[in-house]
């Protein structure tokens, strides 16, 4: 364990709590309420477009100076070439069939990019703070020119493994993801799910394995679990599914909703909306087809051929086939229901400390086992 | 959350370490190894005959009079007439054919016992300070019995909704075991295994859900995640597989060299083993047939049928059929290879209050965060 005092005056917060990035789920506005607050904002920018990445970041920046997370995915390009996407027609194809539905031939199966070139130019442009990837790291050629913009470069490890490969290539810290966390698994060196560890032994872990600073993410809602990742050895926290409930979140009416009606056995991964592992509430097409399904395409490739049967779902109300990305402690969130982005952030920290204060030796929580021993 | 400050005083013990019932690994010498130290030792009664239980308990009673837990399945007896066993037989002829070995006819089938009259009237006669189940709590009658034996009662819950089923029938406390936990799952409402929780998750929002004292299983096994336990609103830790490494333990050679060989990677949920979800270290058995099989019979009956092979394979040295049981906080445990179950109680408790004190307001871990806030 090898905690560095200096990292949050090093990512320039004074709150140890990143917003996690959640791509389709949040924007600027989340972004600023986060950052002002103290905490470190994460704008998703996997399905932005250059011109969208940059309208946001102006927004941001037109409301506060405080430092900001640009996060991008690193999947590669699925080889289209070769990926059979017949096998996933064919599953889908009932579902068409019942809602009286005609299967695009063509959708756009490059809704969620991966970090290349023109992607490297905005972050050369905008030079944020904090770069940080999902699903491993982008080639040698193009890291570099992220770190000489300036960026801290974080990414996350689903396994000890994948965090020493990350330290190897240069990261300034690792996010230790649990298997507890909401969306996908930032996984990249396998591909079995059913060896990810939680977050409880991942962080210690990874703590041991890495010199550099660890973030704990998965599972973490409240100030119990905020504190429970800094006695695992992390320095900092990252919060995704508690910021789904704010106002900031642009989630759908259904997808709140659905967060709210759920419980701590309403979720699972699945790979059935984009074709990688990613947690969310099981409804009809996780359960149906999945959780897992071998007829899911490469990521992303999945998540056009829903698109249709999606939009019409939902406008009947309906969340059949409606991606409700969450994480096991959505219940910690509900508390939290409808508070502004920056408040809950500092809701969190002050939470986290009342938990500290409370473990210490003369503490409620501990008090009986340290009189005794 | 609450903590209740009687609770280890209520338990007898001066250490908040129970050390986890795990059949087949442990006995008298373990508890009282255990007991002595201030923990509270856990003999594991589910393969044992009443006589077996009797020599245990005598044998623990001889070296001291702390208080400790006799542990019990409470599976109910599967109705081995309508439980087919053909589709699992064909399942493992292919491995039988391959070692040369004959199938055996009936095989003891009855090597897990449930609770029944016959235990309960060695808990009569032996009156434990605590009787712990798992899969659920035997009926009404039986658990008044056990109760008016003046025994505390504890059971494990793997959702809330189990926390509240139990709570509801009068347990003492309530063990909320994660995901990570090795050995088998408690679940007992739903054998949904995809929607099961991490501990990060489960203890916090178990503790919200009841009111009697909750007990934090699962990927605990160094005093990081210890601390993070009571951060989480248990007010006490079950520890297992860093126990399996104490000279006490009763595992084979070679699982313990499958565990000094293991990483965060190396554990999956199974079902090929017992018949019901366990956690276990990924070999040949477990990887061919699952992690999960349709194939396998309800539990225990699974057992029987692999028990030859079992043998053979180990004879020659190999773990192709052993289950490797294990949680996923093995890796934790490692630094502790060998050390007494005595001196891994107090160190594991000294290891839990360094922490602790390190994440003062005043300490190390949250120095800068405090300073800053």
């Amino acid at each position: 364990m090898k905690p560095d005092p200096g990292f949050l005056q090093h990512l320039g917060i004074t709150l140890p709590i990143i917003q996690a990035p959640m791509a389709g789920a949040c924007g600027a506005q989340m972004v600023i309420a986060v950052c002002r607050a103290g905490g470190l904002g994460s704008l998703p920018c996997a399905m932005l477009s250059k011109e969208q990445v940059f309208r946001e970041v102006k927004q941001i920046r037109s409301h506060t100076d405080r430092p900001f997370n640009l996060n991008f995915f690193c999947h590669g390009e699925p080889d289209t070439r070769h990926a059979s996407l017949e096998p996933w027609k064919q599953t889908l194809a009932p579902y068409y069939r019942e809602r009286g539905l005609r299967m695009p031939d063509d959708g756009d199966r490059a809704v969620r990019q991966t970090f290349n070139d023109e992607m490297c130019r905005v972050v050369e442009k905008v030079r944020p703070a904090v770069v940080s990837f999902h699903f491993g790291l982008p080639g040698k050629k193009l890291l570099e020119r992220v770190r000489s913009a300036g960026s801290l470069i974080l990414s996350s490890a689903t396994t000890t493994r994948e965090a020493r490969w990350l330290e190897s290539r240069g990261v300034d810290a690792v996010i230790a993801q649990g298997a507890e966390a909401g969306g996908h698994r930032g996984l990249f060196l396998d591909n079995s799910i059913a060896t990810q560890s939680g977050t409880m032994t991942l962080v210690p872990q990874i703590a041991d394995a890495i010199g550099v600073p660890v973030i704990a993410a998965g599972g973490i809602g409240d100030g119990r679990t905020m504190a429970a990742a800094f006695a695992l050895g992390a320095c900092c926290t990252q919060i995704g599914t508690a910021y789904l409930y704010c106002p900031e979140s642009t989630i759908s009416r259904l997808h709140r909703e659905a967060l709210l009606a759920s419980s701590d056995e309403s979720t699972a991964l699945t790979n059935v909306y984009t074709g990688r592992p990613a947690r969310g509430i099981v409804n009809r097409l996780l359960s149906e087809l999945g959780p897992i399904s071998d007829a899911a395409p490469p990521f992303p490739l999945a998540a056009a051929d829903l698109a249709p049967l999606r939009a019409a779902s939902e406008a009947d109300g309906n969340t059949d086939f409606t991606p409700l990305w969450s994480g096991q402690g959505a219940g910690l969130g509900k508390p939290f229901a409808g508070v502004p982005a920056a408040e809950l952030t500092v809701k969190l920290a002050s939470q986290a400390r009342a938990v500290l204060e409370d473990m210490k030796p003369q503490g409620r929580i501990v008090r009986n086992w340290f009189r005794s021993g």
